[in-house]
């Protein structure tokens, strides 16, 4: 398997540096790399469990990425296998009167999983400094302060048991012009193009620099970002796969105790 | 396929005249039937992203039923290839300080499923008409007065564009006696077993004469009780998953008419 840490951003981050074509987690012919991850899907299945018998511990997955980036199909292919009873998804979408009465991270806190639980975010807190900062709707010093707390946010959420997986489906603006076009020319597709899709293309450039920024600020020890190279479906989809599986690993999930007084016990 | 008349709640209702151990959904040898299965869960999520598409109706599936009759296990296996993205699961508990504060259907209104949704309940409203009935907690004219208000919201429901579904999972007592044995017995199990589950076993008669009522009582036109035979798993699984597939089937899901604006529409 290809090493993460050349996608893991720290220090000085270029989103420049990274090829959206890349494929790096594709070994094989395309027949191998699906059963790949059929199996990483399986295995995910089977690792949510333990998450959810042990029941302490909690895993929240950040998707974003600009329109058909893949988002959605991400969720859809790297959770095939798993049962809906412990995956939840919140799709964070333009705030509603009554989420813009609270502060922006009001909604995400209501949306984080409990114990035993993964929770996905199509879409998070960070379209916070995304949005308002290429609409030029709030100025660097308040940039830099939401930074602040949603690092802050995100401390709070990893010393209370929850692992935080962050990754940025990253495309390139032709690849974006494809799958448009295909929504476009697609009947059965129609329905998931929307106009604004294009005025967000328009402003591509200052959407590539306010991830850039947002993310070199936010990737922490404790709550990272990784970029996906998402131009190829199934590269992407073992990336996250790969990524999340080898998260639960490393977390070292155990049963509890199997209490020794039930040891005799016969139910009448 | 088995017709579901016979196991649609309707006027004098028997409990005791449906056997928990009837196989009416098993056709060829078990091979044949997992296969069915596996075909009937890559149908649903087809018509579950046609349910998303739409973006216009909801559906809600209610599953009760005594400790070990198998709510879960359907979850996991009729919804084994659904995208979690579109299919929400909700598991009621004892209520928190909080929900006992309110009415009891103000926790379950705001578990609804939006518009394209498929929201699944892992227990629900029904257990305010079973465990305060069994405890003495409420009288009759109490649990009458719940019997009504559990219609009459679910009557808004139906006439706001939600299909209710309704299954209770029915299992033998010695049914009951070999799970629980069973997650006494087997290490990887026993963090499933609760001591509590056998003094609600102990009532087992008081919990099937509460459910007889509650299901004879709330079974409308707008939202019928299905009884599911459930000593066999795999009868339970195809039951309930053709029952959901035949449900969605007969919505006539159509995509949304694509937008003739868009016919020429190139992207730059």
């Amino acid at each position: 398997m290809a090493s993460f840490k050349k996608y893991c951003v720290t220090g000085k981050f270029k989103l420049a540096n990274i090829d959206p074509a890349a494929v790096p987690f594709l070994k094989g012919d395309e027949e191998a790399q699906r059963e790949e991850l059929e199996a990483l899907a399986v295995r995910l299945d089977d690792l949510q469990n333990k998450l959810h018998a042990e029941g302490r511990r909690k895993l929240l997955l950040v998707l974003q990425g600009l329109d058909t980036s893949g988002k959605d199909g991400t969720i859809r292919w790297v959770f095939s296998r798993t049962s809906p009873l412990g995956v939840r998804v919140k799709a964070f979408k333009v705030p509603s009167d009554d989420e813009r009465a609270h502060d922006f991270l009001w909604r995400c806190h209501a949306a984080v999983p409990a114990a035993g639980e993964i929770a996905i975010w199509n879409r998070s807190h960070y379209e916070d400094v995304l949005v308002p900062v290429v609409e030029g709707l709030i100025d660097k010093a308040e940039t830099r302060r939401r930074y602040a707390q949603i690092s802050d946010f995100e401390r709070l959420l990893t010393e209370t048991g929850t692992v935080v997986i962050k990754c940025m489906l990253h495309i390139s603006k032709d690849e974006q012009r494809k799958r448009l076009q295909a929504r476009i020319d697609q009947p059965d597709k129609r329905w998931k193009f929307q106009m604004d899709d294009l005025s967000v293309r328009k402003k591509w450039s200052d959407y590539e620099r306010a991830y850039e920024k947002a993310l070199a600020a936010t990737s922490t020890d404790y709550a990272p970002w990784h970029v996906v190279p998402a131009d190829s479906k199934l590269n992407r989809n073992l990336m996250v796969a790969n990524l999340i599986v080898k998260t639960l690993e490393d977390m070292k999930l155990t049963l509890p105790p199997a209490s020794p007084a039930l040891n005799h016990l016969v139910v009448q």
